[in-house]
């Protein structure tokens, strides 16, 4: 949620649509419930963000759901992911060959997903062409802040993050968490 | 959702419920719906999360909302606004005589919706007794961690923040965006 209230600041250029397998309420692991849409081939989007969180470990064998994602990416301009996220993107053959990161804590998790992916393990985020993969939530939140810089230009991101008060990390190779990268 | 989703870390120990007026699916300025309960005197809340944005405008002179506010803040043990959040915990008179803060690009706005309110300019989040008010969205992540701190003490608070990879700031007196306070 944290870095699609980033492109939410612009509802007037992005329109957020929140998907999934067969529609309806979702709840996240925390608790909240979200109406989402179900996801059809005929919908197509420019951008597709992958959130993480438990959610995503159940679903890695989810045959239906890596077909949607991989279909999507043959036509929408971005393709990202947050946090554990890129497991998904991982397992649908989509980063292969591709420089992409993920969440600190679950980075081994989510690597040996992913073998043909060149995975890096010190980074905010990884832009790989139209291949975008955030580390944990907060990166993905200046990773949201980038994109709006690359579509609507750099003065548009700066509006955003001060109207969040957020402190952005302008630089994808800044990551203090790399360190901190214990598996749980 | 930023606030939200640091209490989410905890799911064992917060339980997150979203409440309207009414109830039932409530869409976000930025277009995404959450499912909500409808608020009722009998349902107490520990803590309750007053969000901002652009809905806190229309709801300035709800009275069925700022009297419901008013009546948990009898009983909840932190009664806490993000953003524009603190216009209706202002118009529902409890802050008066208390410090508080707001977003700073809409901080003339709430300030005058509470004319008894000692109004903090450069402050990333006040506490002040029970009532926690943070500035903007980002802020309100770092207040929420503080009140982690505070609840289950610091590690859990640093761990919420490790696994988020979010660069936390502990001081409730770092703030840049005081300065970048104009008016919109």
């Amino acid at each position: 949620m944290g870095p699609l209230e980033m492109f939410g600041m612009y509802p007037q250029r992005f329109r957020l649509t929140l998907v999934s397998e067969a529609g309806g309420t979702i709840a996240s692991a925390q608790g909240p419930r979200v109406v989402t849409e179900r996801c059809s081939q005929e919908q197509r989007f420019d951008i597709v963000l992958v959130p993480g969180g438990e959610g995503t470990r159940r679903e890695i064998d989810n045959a239906t759901l890596l077909q949607w994602l991989a279909d999507q990416a043959r036509t929408c301009r971005m393709m990202t992911s947050v946090c554990t996220g890129a497991v998904l993107l991982a397992r649908a053959g989509l980063l292969d060959g591709r420089r992409a990161t993920t969440n600190k804590r679950a980075f081994d998790w989510v690597a040996a997903h992913g073998p043909r992916v060149q995975w890096v393990r010190k980074a905010r985020w990884v832009e790989d062409g139209r291949f975008w993969t955030a580390s944990g939530v907060s990166a993905g939140m200046d990773m949201a802040l980038a994109m709006i810089g690359a579509l609507l230009g750099p003065e548009a991101a700066e509006e955003a993050a001060l109207w969040a008060e957020y402190d952005w990390h302008r630089d994808a190779e800044w990551d203090p968490f790399a360190m901190a990268g214990i598996e749980d």
